[in-house]
């Protein structure tokens, strides 16, 4: 192989400085390098004796061989080098390290930089300590494999690949004195979110953002196939980041010592150059557009391990991916050949007998909060999540006359509230610690009073007809969800507060993200060292009951069917009725530590219900009986059942259901109706489920052990019932919901493909009720020919309909009009 | 604006033939434009008077107006001469429209060329259908807004962005006659699917495979802000397009006449080049690297439309992405720039009175078959779906002495079947009608037979010591779940066959495409000219359970919840238990049409229950009890139920049913037990809910009506609850399942952890079951003792555990030993 450089920029760059890196200074670092290649060889093959104290036995040896050598030595050597950066600059710097099979070289850093033992005691920084290292390395009882959140100093799980570079980006977000060094390898660069994360350039400000330094580390292979890039030519590589908005320079080698001496070079030199440009424009020059450096680090899969093992060559190729010696236990010549590779790194020279580091090794690690897997900003030593400043609530209020009277956009309050948010948080750089992040869709969402106070942010040149657009923006809007989801998590790890506003039916976009997101938090919350970070919040909002105007492929609420199933410690799923419900459940939200809160409410205008009181109230509660919608005689015994329930989870099917009660009531005024609004669906589960369930007395307030309920719910109808699953008699909840029939069309009718619509559920109540009122058989008439008029009409006549609008609560829904 | 051209590769391209696009032909298409123009904004504003044969009154004009204007303009033009290109070089070109916001362009340009009227009788070729063709769009009983199912000629649904290129690519594969054309917006551009797809040329073979030309349409915004590539440099565009493999050439302005040549000129070049690239490449010329032609399109937002309204700038704007003039019904003003706006594309001079394009213009359309909105690759007339030539399963099938006793890797026979499919399928030029997807796991997931007949596809280097990787190869590795998915959807929607496999918990990465391409399907089956197409199948393998040396991140069912609830018609979740079955399940889906199948079974070796027979038999009843595990007495009456039914869905969950019960036979071996296997997960929800439903007589005979059925669940468990609401007193089931607790570990301690092991189950049939039998005590104490042990042994030992795989039905599980 050999060494190039391409594309470095020079500006501000400090001329190179061979004296700077002596050789000592280099024999040193390989001896720490290898010290952290044989921890992290030790931890996949060794049940004990990692120091090699003795010759190797098959006992010695783990009976299963689980863990990732190719992509580990890369990491250790950057990691080494870092460590070198640190201590020269005094740099705070966060490590996110994008392949996740790089678990045992992180592990190994960690333990040799002194960290791991203060975070675990009982992997003591000794001998004994070491052995526990190798031993609990992907053993039942011990820790996984990945870098994850049992790693110090990581907040990034590199399991599921493609988010390092967007959860770096939102760590460097508004942290103007974090150096985010983040971690690419070549089969996560062919991952749709990592490719679409290149563009971060276009989104970091140089003032009040820290700076993120990319290193593209290819070796060449995935599992078992060749990589896009690693196959691509440096000028075809560099010419690709350089459009992004990148200086990259190329290390690439297989002498440890060349390649080491480049490396150091090239992170000196963008070390120095990210410190010119923001210098530059923390003075107030206009340095946009800023390239900033990257490395593309082309180094051997598996480097320093087997070369060729029974004669086929390992290293260098896909076959150094996983475990290159695979018989170790029951193969001599394998035994041999894992002793001398394990002996190549001079465990002799590195370590003492207490298996500490010998002083001159010892001397190359960062003062303690300096150390990279101590970083404060991945939980460790000084992690502090300030409280939001957050404003009360009565500013923001909806004043209501009565319930269901005035029809209001739901999240115009909220859009206030992030407003006074986002002000409350500014700092005099441009930064702050609180971000709202969407798809371009935050004026779409009625939330745009937030550009009263700051703009979307662009690095990029603003045009003169462009509103609310600046470099300063602390509105960050990319039309991809994969980033937005990607940057609130990378901020939120790091100990600040955010929102993600998207459109309900392309949440689903990140669905996976969110799942291993809660997968990291409910692990968090096992970690000595993890305080809980700030809850991840998803408004999803342009929901499918009012995407009338943009058709099917916008019309899905899946993403609550993949929260649901996940851990209860870490998820809440809420479905506020109206604006005031939002700011609250909103509040609550931001408020909160280590959960993913999914917020469902629609952005058009809808009947209001509750005045801020009530709102509190619905909330703590969970679910409330609505007195004044139901008609349940007053003056029953407080044990009388009612007919039939009718509840609701969501604003549209609120609306529903409430217009459904008002036939009632004026059709058969004799059936006790009872209505009863869900806003924390997860409380419907049974007691010992979640946190947030209902306590089974409450749950029989609300719903009776015994009457049927017809449930108007937002999502897919079967997301309720496993909810129920243990609850008296689950069988009688019947369900309506969205049933996946959309298209263009009027809100109402909406309802009616779905056969949710104020119809359907009276149809239902009367079919479910205990009894059959008087009146019954005319409303029940009343409702088919409603709904046959308006099928007949809305597939003859091809008209626009009337939206069944101008309802309010307190009369009877009036019968569609039809020409 | 300025007009460029950069890096246009010149070698084999047709040199410029100013007398090839004369004015007359520039007039022509103009007016052409025009009328497409017309007809989309028409369509978005007018409920009649579409060609304005009298002046607009208000009540010509819809009381809704829906619609995107923004992209339009730039969509007909390049169908204008997309059409100019066919009609000169008899080229089959299909269009995908990324910016789906276009919906009204497309239906416009498919009603001009007559197609539409073709597929839709009703929307006559003249005044009357025209005026059918704008009171439909976006109105209630009509046609969505978005380019989708319901626009002929299109393969690609643009409401979620993200995947136009991806299925343009799958058009494109083993299609060499093929020039697919794909637009992607400057909004779709920033996606990560988007981002990643630019890799193509790495993967399109120019011997076998169509070519794809992508249109980079810059207008520059999203709904209210900037893009990022709106907003980049021409050459940083370029840059980044040239390191991807493309050779772009930029075409931009806002003169029509001046566009109109510039991308005349580049279209032409673009095709030559391509062709030249071709006949070299298939003559034999090593080409690679091909670089392809690609074009970057900048025009104006809502260009030629209301370029200021009420004195603010709409033109070129955001503004002008949605509905320009929006107070059209009660604003005379609005109204009289309206009718301005559309008499300037001139319908007098377009139309005959009978609503009639002119002759000069009709004579634009290319000839019949070659019509955009007739390509017979997206369902028009000459659409085929050749049969797989399916092999014989009793070729790959396992040969078993009896169930329970052969351990053997599931996916294996599979990989078999597949490589006699790719060998069956092969043409003589390389391609073939079917293809293998992956994010480089084929090999992991124990597919690998395939590489006995084919390799993977790279058009990069192939070094020395690749295994398997070839330019010619038609399995298509990339890591992306994204790509895979996209591009087998392309590949399917164009009448090929294949299938995606991938790690189980990765799938969800694409979750949100698996839904939209359901919701095609479902509305494909309405539509007129929809064929169906072969079913998209996914394999999920290395699963949940078998993911312990991955660990948790790798632990994820989610993809079965998110379309479990989708349209029924459309969805088919299987999970086989084993070998056999899997391979009668791949042959039902290979063979299917217009389904999405997922298909769930672990990679690893597990014990095997059924021969070919049996397995057909399985598959085809949805669910059977498996009279041979189960312990009811033979001699029973044929209405006497079970003490307790064990049921399973998925091969590990059927493995722990199994031992359990082993262990109730052996140790209670007077309870009756039954055990029933399910394959079809959906033929749980009740008869009318999905065509899979199992009768419910046939559900009974399975499960009674009464009896407690513990059952062990692959996913998660509150997955099966929703299925079976509906059915006889649905809370009798008690279903134990992957409940999100996952780590480094074995097999057996997966299964410990979730609560889903063989003592969990006996524990619970011991409870649920009719009566307490003999031996209970003894029986609860030893799985107690068990779970007890082994669960000490786990947090304490910190040592590998035994795996408890070396049972096989017949003899009582042994205990776990633990030194």
């Amino acid at each position: 192989m050999t060494v190039t450089a391409l594309g470095a920029r020079t500006d501000g760059a400090v001329p190179p400085e061979p004296e700077r890196y002596s050789d000592l200074d280099l024999e040193l670092d390989l001896r720490w390098w290898g010290a952290a290649n044989l921890l992290t060889a030790a931890q996949i093959y060794l049940l004990d004796n990692p120091l090699l104290h003795r010759a190797l036995r098959p006992d010695d040896v783990k009976p299963r061989l689980l863990g990732h050598w190719g992509t580990s030595p890369g990491l250790t050597m950057l990691h080494t080098l870092l460590n070198r950066l640190i201590r020269r600059t005094g740099s705070q710097v966060l490590v996110v390290t994008g392949p996740g099979h790089g678990g045992p070289a992180l592990l190994a850093c960690s333990w040799l930089d002194g960290h791991y033992s203060q975070v675990h005691p009982e992997v003591t920084p000794d001998l004994a300590g070491l052995g526990r290292l190798v031993r609990q390395f992907s053993t039942p009882g011990g820790v996984g494999s990945h870098a994850g959140v049992h790693v110090p100093g990581s907040i990034h799980e590199g399991g599921e690949l493609g988010y390092a570079l967007a959860h770096a980006a939102g760590a460097a977000f508004d942290d103007p004195d974090l150096l985010t060094v983040c971690v690419v390898g070549d089969g996560e660069a062919e991952t749709g979110p990592l490719a679409a994360s290149w563009r971060l350039p276009a989104f970091l400000d140089p003032v009040r953002d820290g700076a993120v330094l990319p290193v593209l580390h290819l070796n060449g292979y995935k599992i078992s196939g060749p990589t896009v890039l690693g196959r691509s030519s440096d000028a075809d590589v560099c010419a690709f980041l350089a459009s992004q908005g990148w200086a990259p320079v190329v290390v690439a080698g297989d002498d440890p010592h060349q390649v080491f001496r480049q490396l150091e070079h090239a992170l000196t030199q963008a070390h120095a150059t990210i410190t010119d440009l923001q210098r530059r424009a923390r003075s107030g020059e206009d340095v946009r557009p800023a390239r900033w450096p990257a490395v593309v680090l082309r180094t051997p899969k598996g480097w320093t391990g087997p070369r060729l093992v029974d004669g086929v060559l390992v290293e260098g190729t896909w076959r150094a991916h996983q475990v290159p010696l695979t018989h170790v236990r029951d193969d001599a010549g394998h035994l041999a050949q894992l002793q001398s590779w394990l002996w190549s790194y001079r465990p002799d020279l590195c370590f003492d007998a207490g298996g500490r580091l010998v002083p001159e090794l010892a001397a190359l690690t960062p003062e303690a909060d300096l150390r990279i897997s101590a970083s404060s900003r991945a939980g460790g030593p000084g992690f502090r999540v300030r409280p939001l400043p957050l404003p009360d609530l009565a500013q923001h209020a909806l004043d209501l006359p009565a319930p269901g009277v005035v029809r209001h956009g739901s999240t115009l309050p909220l859009g206030g509230l992030l407003r006074d948010l986002l002000a409350a948080t500014g700092r005099p750089d441009g930064g702050g610690d609180f971000r709202l992040f969407c798809p371009d869709e935050t004026t779409s969402n009625r939330l745009g009073a937030v550009f009263e106070v700051t703009d979307r942010c662009t690095q990029l040149p603003v045009l003169p007809h462009d509103v609310h657009v600046a470099p300063q923006g602390r509105v960050l809007e990319v039309l991809s969800e994969h980033l937005c989801e990607g940057w609130l998590e990378g901020y939120t790890l790091t100990g600040r507060h955010g929102l993600f506003a998207t459109y309900e039916a392309f949440a689903m976009v990140a669905a996976s993200m969110v799942v291993q997101h809660a997968k990291w938090l409910q692990l968090a919350a096992g970690q000595p060292d993890r305080t809980p970070v700030p809850s991840l919040t998803v408004l999803l909002t342009s929901t499918c009951w009012r995407n009338d105007h943009n058709g099917f492929s916008h019309q899905g609420p899946g993403l609550v069917d993949t929260v649901a199933p996940l851990a209860p410690e870490v998820t809440r799923i809420w479905f506020p009725p109206d604006a005031n419900t939002a700011l609250v459940v909103a509040e609550q939200c931001l408020a909160g530590r280590g959960q993913v809160n999914l917020v469902v409410v629609d952005k058009q205008e809808h009947l209001q219900y509750l005045d801020l009181g009530q709102a509190r109230a619905l909330v703590l509660a969970g679910a409330a009986v609505w007195e004044w919608a139901g008609s349940e005689d007053p003056d029953r015994r407080p044990d009388d059942d009612p007919d039939v329930v009718l509840a609701a989870a969501g604003d549209v099917p609120v609306l529903e259901v409430l217009a459904a009660a008002e036939l009632l009531r004026t059709h058969v005024p004799h059936l006790q109706v009872r209505v009863v609004a869900v806003v924390d669906l997860l409380g419907l589960l049974p007691p010992g489920d979640h946190p947030a369930a209902l306590p089974t007395d409450r749950f029989t307030e609300l719903f009776t052990d015994t009457v049927h309920v017809v449930f108007a719910f937002h999502g897919h109808p079967r997301t309720v019932h496993p909810l129920l699953h243990g609850r008296p008699d689950a069988d009688r909840f019947h369900v309506r919901g969205f049933t996946e029939h959309g298209s263009t069309t009027t809100p109402f009718d909406m309802v009616v493909l779905n056969r949710m619509s104020r119809y359907h559920l009276v149809l239902e109540a009367l079919r479910r009720a205990r009894r059959v009122p008087d009146g019954a058989d005319r409303l029940t008439a009343l409702c088919r020919d409603q709904l046959d008029r308006h099928r007949t009409h809305v597939v003859e006549a091809l008209d626009d309909l009337p939206e069944v609008r101008d309802w309010t609560w307190g009369s009877p829904p009036p019968p569609e009009e039809h020409p």
